[in-house]
C-alpha cells in the first residue's frame, strides 16, 4: 500500500504507528503541507478533500481520514477487536477526537509549532485552550477508571488520542493535572515496537 | 435501548432516522441542548463530554457521538455491510462529515436558525460559509460517479451526511450548484419509511 503523508501531522503519524506496530510493508510518500503540496492539482485528484494522510490500497482504491485508514489496516489485528461493542466504543472515541479534541489541540500546535503564534490568531487559540482541557477532562475521567479507553487493551481508540495527547505541550496544553493521562502515556510508550511521533519521523 | 437527544439537532435526528428505518423499539429521552440540560451535572454523569446523543444499550453500557452509535444500531443490517472495505469507506464519509461537514453547515444553521445570527458571530459565520461549499464540493464530486456516497446502496455514510444536507438551505447554503447531490436528496426520500428532520420530530 501507499501512503502520502507529512509525518509532522499526528493524523498522519497515527498511521504511520500503525503500519510499524504491524511491521507492514508500505510506500511512504511525503506531501509538505506547508508548502501548500495538499492544495496542488496533482493531489487533488487523488483527495479532493485536499488533506493527508491518504491511502491507496491496491486492488481497493483511495481511502482518506486518519482513523478510518488506521482501522482498515489494524482489522484482523488485536488492535481492532471483531466485538461489535469494543468497534462501537473505539468508533465513539475517535469521533470525539476528531470533533472536540483535534480541533482544540492539534490546532493549537499548529499555531504555536508551526504558524509562530499570529496576531489574527490569538482569539481563536485562547477559546481552543478552554477547549483542549475539556477534551483532556473527558480522557482522564475515563482512564482513572481503565488503562485504555476501551478497557483493558490497546486499541485504535488509543492510537488516535495518544496522537497528539502526546505532543499536546507543543500546542501550550499542560497536562500536570492529569495523572492518569501521564500513566496512559507511560503504559503505551512502554509497549513493544512503539515510537513516539519525534521517533517515527526518522523510520 | 434508551436516547438521549434533541430533535432540532441533525446528529440526533441520524439516531431517529435509523430507529425508524429499522423499526427498532427503544425509548427517547428529549433533552434540550438550547436550555442547557448537557451541561447539568445529572447529564453530564451520563456525558462528561456533554453532548447529545446519547444512547444507553442494555447489559452493555453508554455510547456516545452519533455516528458511533449509529453504526452499532446499524450493524448486522444493509445500512452497515459486513464487508470491511465498505465499512472503511462508510467510516471515512463519517470522519470527513464530523471533522469538515458538521462544523461549518450545522454550526451555520445553529446560528442562523437558533441564535439569530448574532454580531459576535458574524466574522466565524462567513468562513465557515467557504468551508460549508468545500464539503459540499467534496460531496458533488462523489456523487456525480455513483447514486450513494459508498457505491451502489444507501449506507449509514449516507445517512450521517443527509442530516444536515438536506436542511443546509437553514444555514444558508444554496444547493442549487450541485445536482448530484439534490438527485440524491431525493433518491433517498423516496425510499421506505424515510422520515425527514423535520417530520422525524413528530414522531
Amino acid at each position: 500500500m501507499r501512503i502520502y503523508g507529512d509525518l509532522r501531522s499526528g493524523n498522519c503519524y497515527k498511521v504511520k504507528l500503525i503500519l510499524h506496530l504491524l511491521d507492514r510493508p508500505h510506500e511512504w510518500v511525503d506531501v509538505d503541507v506547508m508548502a501548500g503540496a495538499t492544495k496542488q492539482p496533482d493531489f487533488l485528484a487523488i483527495n479532493p478533500n485536499g488533506r493527508v494522510p491518504v491511502a491507496q490500497i491496491p486492488g481497493k482504491g483511495v481511502l482518506t481520514e486518519s482513523n478510518a485508514i488506521l482501522n482498515y489496516i489494524a482489522m484482523g489485528t488485536p488492535y481492532y477487536p471483531e466485538d461489535p461493542w469494543t468497534r462501537a466504543r473505539i468508533q465513539q472515541w475517535q469521533f470525539f477526537e476528531q470533533y472536540t479534541h483535534e480541533p482544540s489541540i492539534a490546532v493549537n500546535r499548529f499555531i504555536m509549532l508551526f504558524q509562530n503564534m499570529p496576531e489574527w490568531r490569538q482569539a481563536e487559540f485562547e477559546a481552543k485552550v478552554t477547549q483542549g482541557y475539556h477534551a483532556l477532562d473527558v480522557m482522564e475521567s475515563a482512564l482513572r477508571k481503565q488503562p485504555f479507553l476501551c478497557g483493558d487493551t490497546y486499541t485504535t481508540a488509543d492510537i488516535a488520542l495518544y496522537a497528539y495527547t502526546h505532543v499536546a505541550h507543543e500546542g501550550g496544553f499542560d497536562l500536570g493535572p492529569y495523572p492518569s493521562i501521564i500513566e496512559w502515556i507511560d503504559r503505551i510508550q512502554f509497549l513493544p515496537r512503539h515510537v513516539t511521533l519525534d521517533q517515527a519521523k526518522s523510520l
